[in-house]
């Protein structure tokens, strides 16, 4: 089998990119271990970006999100005393849309199916062979059987655990790895969100998030030790955590429900650096993972992705390296951005077992700060909003 | 003896209370423990924000600031890769002055001296007695006798390790301390500032500063672990590493030579709430520690003061108590913002031993963001000119 582009993983960078390529005349071929379901079945990311909604609408998947994605035009920041809200609209002028990467990825295969693009299901085995040669190929099993796909460039969307990471010699490239002290229990419930918008917030009871991913549709996290595993956390169990977490207006007017999903997540900063080592090109979580707090990590992917389809139709269609030669490095410019404000969230809002009475003393000066100075509100709502590409 | 407003220690913040008081017409006396010529040779911060210089003014000691202080109208961040500089006069239209502590103090006494203010040096075990009554009183020793001091209020500007916050019992106050893993090995020369801004230096060999005094006194640090000796450190070896952190068109022309002060100081950020004990009021450093990276410190004193004094005047002239009352809450959410920032910068620009190589990433991309976001900077300037009281 031949095609122009080998794209390793069907999750939503793998097809968006897949369809941007395919709409500018380049044959891509994705390769997804999972089922279609399975991939349908990941709780992932709310959060998109006014770049993100760009470049959706400009794979053609922009109609359903327009109608059914709900605009949010801040956030809201809290711990015991303090409610802050970060006007993103009047702080940027643009705000962020809430649709949930299940919905984009539905979206995504639609369109990909509707203009015949391949994408194969159940690929065992993949390996990338010669990538850092002028022709590398992609071999991989399909019910039982051994196949050989010929390309000239492959691109590993397969996330944190794929084969294209690993593919890249370890003296080639150069990680760097935060792993912080603490998960996020997530649940998912058929009941309405307990506020319009997001609720970051930062309790002495630890961190909580009460997020959406549609007005009938809740999605909470609190966060809790590594060690913790689901089946301790009961429904009632987690209510009670979650509204211990959450400002009192909100916890006590809020609609509870039974969970639909309920799942622990540790958190994680992870780079590897270049993105590039020859014709294999690493696009989001293959290499470089966000906490999910400041939720970066699809449009972090989505980000990658821009950066690299231009590079590719220009390789492909007029034999220009110049953007191939510079994906790496304008993607990792951004990249570091999106690291460093996922960071710095993740710092401001949690506990860190075992911290001095004067870490509690920061988070909360942090959030004062934010009250009192219209330019911190800035700063935190430029990074939310997404940094331009 | 009988006084209004006795005030433990001679430092800055003690003066500028007593020549504010003075001019109000409020008595004082000022208790210090050390000779005049003491107070005067320690070296110590150099950056008065706005506010400071305003207040100083007001205390009729600005004349020589404003004819020998070096307005400075924005600073430098830097790492092994990046200048960036922060504009304070172009993102906030105000600046900072630089004028030293000795000279602040020196113009002080001299003030103080013109008024006759009642400066009493080398008194001994001072005791602050029933200072939760209606009338409290002060005991030292002075050339071997026993004095007692008579007043309606104490206000303690004795610094860290004075008498007056441990005055309060420890039932009756919080204390929230963070110890920083390094020091600041600090040399004073008479040598051409290395660069006519102040520049904060993050290098791959750990934290520097270069700062000033004068025009012909410079004043640097490097970051050091704690457990170093002076004696450790030849001029030679200062120098180097000096050199080393600080970026190269830097280290290549500045003018070194012999140090005429050097000296150790470890990092601490400490608050001790609240800072009002019955008609005990505490002063700067003696409730509160800041690290030196940004420069709070002296400020922060004389915004203590500005909150204390007028308050202190209501007290004595009108028996109104009202501002009295206010004092700690007033002045501690000052300091808490002061904390925050200090802590940030210092987190920001500093080397831990035993950290992840993604904290130096983490170190990297504030300044990146900070080069390219003017948000970023207007709020780092913004703080570092000196909130508004």
């Amino acid at each position: 089998m031949k095609t122009e582009v080998a794209i390793i993983g069907g999750g939503p960078s793998g097809l968006l990119l897949s369809q941007l390529l395919n709409q500018a005349g380049v044959a891509t071929v994705v390769l997804e271990r999972s089922s279609r379901d399975h991939v349908l079945s990941r709780i992932r990311a709310g959060v998109l970006e006014a770049g993100t909604v760009d470049m959706l609408r400009e794979a053609g998947v922009g109609e359903r999100m327009a109608r059914e994605g709900i605009p949010h035009e801040g956030c809201y920041l809290t711990d015991d005393d303090l409610m802050v809200r970060i006007n993103f609209e009047e702080l940027t002028g643009t705000s962020v849309m809430v649709y949930g990467q299940t919905e984009v990825t539905t979206d995504l295969y639609k369109a990909q199916d509707a203009i015949g693009a391949t994408i194969i299901h159940g690929v065992e085995d993949v390996v990338i062979h010669d990538a850092d040669s002028n022709a590398p190929y992609v071999e991989y099993t399909l019910n039982g059987a051994r196949i050989r796909l010929d390309c000239a460039y492959v691109a590993g969307c397969d996330g944190f655990h794929g084969v294209s990471r690993k593919t890249i010699p370890a003296d080639k490239r150069r990680e760097f790895e935060r792993v912080y002290p603490f998960g996020w229990l997530g649940v998912l419930s058929r009941t309405k969100p307990a506020h319009e918008e997001l609720i970051y917030a930062n309790s002495s009871n630890g961190f909580a998030l009460a997020s959406m991913r549609s007005e009938t549709l809740s999605r909470y996290y609190v966060q809790v030790p590594l060690t913790d595993k689901v089946d301790e956390w009961s429904d009632e169990r987690f209510w009670a955590t979650l509204k211990s977490c959450l400002p009192f207006e909100v916890a006590d007017t809020m609609q509870t429900g039974p969970s639909i999903e309920k799942s622990i997540a540790p958190l994680r900063s992870f780079v590897s650096e270049p993105l590039r080592w020859g014709r294999l090109f690493l696009v989001g979580d293959a290499a470089h993972i966000v906490p999910p707090t400041g939720a970066k990590g699809l449009n972090l992917a989505v980000s990658d992705v821009h950066y690299l389809y231009q590079a590719l139709i220009d390789a492909v269609k007029k034999g220009d390296t110049a953007g191939i030669d510079a994906y790496s490095e304008r993607a990792l410019l951004r990249i570091w951005k999106a690291m460093r404000f996922s960071w710095q969230m993740t710092t401001m809002l949690h506990h860190f077992d075992g911290e001095d009475s004067f870490a509690a003393q920061m988070r909360k000066s942090t959030l004062r700060h934010l009250s009192q100075s219209e330019t911190a509100r800035r700063d935190l709502a430029e990074n939310y909003i997404g940094l331009p590409f």
